[in-house]
């Protein structure tokens, strides 16, 4: 059976989970979480030389890391993966630009303020800027769902399946304000509310 | 024509006149260096409400932003994009990575060291953390590279124009060390020994 290495608290994994889930394809979930020990064990590392979650292991034991090849390698030729080409690259512009903007400011204030590892970096002159630009990319996402009810097109996508992951907790997390924001709180709603959607805390078997 | 708004001097716009001139796909350039007053132009803006280059512009008006997605648009079915879905799956993982963890630290430090509007973050505490992050992304390329002659695949594919672009200045323009990477050093030969190399400095009609 498919495996998957992933970190139950983070975002970067949920979305995984959330598009398996959605898809219904069974896997294996190994818990990676923070302190856990298993990116750090030498098993772990002769699978993923980099060390990082989530990692996915075929049955052939070959592998794929990061989240968003992840998601284009189990999204592809379903409802999520648009037929349009210029939609599709409109998609993943969007993931593109998530591990560009969003991750590195939205998810990385939420990782300081959530995990204890990081208390150190609670200083104003890293929270501070990192909560403008923050501010700034959930701006960018607001717009084009004022505009359109999905990111990249008039139907969900992996862009929606990847953004929701960090968007949904930027307030609880990262104390971003998300009621400057509506049309990203209606968006939310909507991802929800279509098929298959599980929560941040769903795992297999459960 | 296809109309391409890029900076001459940016390795995101680098990637995509090196695949278009690879790819011998004509396009009308609109050069959009930084002060040139072309991106916060209303026309402009108008297009690109990020206000960010690179942007095309289709025959139709229609627009795609995001260097790496424009790669995906122009690369798909073309001899850069690996025929084997899982050799595709991990050039996009390479892709999704530099924009996450190569260009926020190579690049970042190379804007900050070649732009005067940039002087004023020429800060140890600011340069210092830029340069032991990306000379750990370097070593995360090199450590592939000491493997396999290409990033994602025995061939060349899009993962290494991505990853040409920012890496072949990272010494000259970011201060990095690359005699510390023997492989990134040959890989760069290879690329620039494939088929329709061009420099940085090159643009269409010259």
């Amino acid at each position: 059976m498919l495996k998957l290495y992933s970190m139950p608290s983070s975002g970067n994994s949920y979305k995984v989970r959330l598009l398996l889930a959605k898809r219904a394809i069974l896997f294996e979930h190994i818990a990676a979480e923070d302190g856990s020990g298993v990116t750090t064990s030498a098993e772990f590392l002769a699978l993923a030389p980099k060390g990082k979650v989530p990692l996915v292991v075929f049955e052939d034991g070959k592998t794929l890391s990061e989240s968003n090849a992840i998601l284009t390698h189990f999204g592809e030729g379903s409802r999520f993966w648009p037929t349009d080409p210029l939609a599709r690259s409109r998609m993943l512009a969007w993931m593109f630009w998530e591990q560009n903007a969003h991750e590195t400011t939205v998810a990385v204030r939420g990782g300081i303020l959530s995990y204890e590892k990081n208390a150190a970096k609670r200083m104003p002159e890293i929270l501070g800027p990192l909560l403008e630009a923050g501010h700034g990319a959930l701006a960018v996402m607001d717009e084009q769902l004022d505009r359109t009810p999905y990111l990249a097109a008039d139907a969900i996508s992996l862009a929606d399946i990847c953004l929701y992951a960090y968007t949904h907790s930027a307030d609880d997390k990262g104390g971003f304000d998300l009621s400057r924001f509506p049309a990203i709180k209606e968006w939310l709603r909507r991802v929800e509310a279509d098929d298959g959607h599980v929560p941040l805390d769903w795992l297999p078997g459960e």
